[in-house]
């Protein structure tokens, strides 16, 4: 059995050697290719960012004895999961690909470890601007920027929902028209809105306390096993329109997941907030 | 006469001293005061980087002869202007102060130097990531990320409007219904809305090439003046909602602008797709 410490030293390994390319990608002019919209984009540096880190958390686990068939892989690209293994690492290669297409400074790698579908581990990183976001489960989580030292977060929110900074997304054809009714009717209420184009960072950033309430209407496992993680060490919760915990998911990696996540005694507020 | 380059000198001395007041003050429990609404908001940092700023210029200048008279503050705390003096600053202590207080890593410091009423050298300085972008009037305008060289800006874009980003804002009860509307109707052409927080910033994305095209509902000069010489360097231009060149008034600083801003030659492109 591999201890935690050495899957997170491996996973932050993978996640550093993936940061070079995609930093090296994104000083290039960048290949991009549309998926099932404009909107929906993937690059180059998505496709090689994804290989490298599986690359190198199979070889590394091999290394220490660990059988191929033990360990599996979740992404956008491997979707097709026969059931989770007892090393199963989800991926997200580059999550905010338009910012980072764009030339947008706020796009991050996410790798999440579950044993099975237990999510144990999550680690998020920001390339350009090296914070490193960590949630080790029932341990809490860590945000460490650049060269400042590492700093436990922990969300204990009593500000008044009219000082919430929000964080919005819009999702495609299908929901984008009640996404722009409800975040109109939430305006007013709150300090501010924001459209950052990360949803992972953005997770981070609630978690850090820089952001109060995130909302989202198409995500993905991928998305959110890292973040989630993050979030919960905290003190904060990822929770579906109905205001029940959001579960992940492991044998169906393509479900898409409506969300609101917030400080855990803001959930009340926040619902009210949004129905 | 003080050479422009000295002027250039003295700004990026007084922004990199208001710096240093900015990171601590973002390292710490924010002092934050509501102005007109709980939307509009100023910190102990807004006040204390200005004073910095105003400090540094007139020592510096009066060091170099230059008499009291012939220099004049343009801030938002500074609107009462007789008339523009020889060497009229136009200062921005922190644009995106709610992005600051909340703890989000984008915003900005603008100082603008102007020659009576033109303006001959921009600079805006985002202090946590130490990106500076600079606009020298007939010189051209560049950009300094960090460690990096600097990178003359020139815009020479050919994408698809289905393919831009843009960069919006909501300006308060007055005219939010109306963006939210405008916004919506835009979503579905574009590649992807942003909201970041800070227009300074994002008119400086615009110069780099990273953001297409940014909208606003009510700015001020203190807003615009180092921003929109960065961008006209590099190729783009600020234009008001009927699509004539926007002039800053420099007789009344209290007057509010609506604009929209873009590479000049995707002008007629973005002038269609707003009506």
């Amino acid at each position: 059995m591999i201890s935690n410490n050495s899957i997170e030293l491996i996973i932050e390994l993978a996640i550093k050697k993936a940061s070079i390319i995609v930093l090296d990608g994104f000083s290039k002019k960048k290949i991009v290719r549309n998926k099932k919209s404009h909107q929906d984009i993937v690059t180059g540096s998505d496709t090689i960012s994804q290989d490298v880190i599986k690359t190198v958390i199979s070889n590394s686990l091999g290394k220490l004895g660990v059988a191929k068939e033990e360990i599996c892989f979740i992404s956008e690209e491997d979707t097709n999961l026969d059931k989770p293994r007892k090393y199963t690492f989800i991926i997200d290669p580059i999550d905010g690909t338009t910012n980072f297409a764009a030339g947008i400074r706020y796009f991050a790698i996410s790798v999440a470890y579950a044993e099975f579908s237990k999510v144990k581990i999550g680690i998020v990183y920001d390339p350009v601007n090296q914070t490193m976001y960590k949630g080790i489960l029932g341990k809490g989580s860590w945000v460490k920027y650049r060269n400042e030292s590492q700093r436990k977060l922990s969300l204990k929110s009593a500000k008044s929902s009219k000082d919430w900074v929000v964080g919005c997304h819009y999702n495609g054809a299908d929901v984008f028209h009640k996404q722009f009714a409800r975040y109109e009717k939430l305006y007013p209420k709150v300090r501010g809105l924001r459209t950052l184009g990360c949803l992972i960072l953005e997770i981070c950033e609630l978690a850090a306390g820089s952001i109060d309430l995130v909302l989202n209407g198409g995500t993905y496992i991928w998305d959110l096993a890292a973040a989630k993680l993050i979030l919960e060490e905290a003190g904060g919760k990822v929770y579906n329109p109905s205001g029940k915990d959001l579960v992940l998911n492991f044998s169906d990696p393509r479900i898409s997941y409506q969300l609101f996540a917030c400080a855990k005694n803001n959930k009340t507020r926040a619902f009210s907030m949004l129905k």
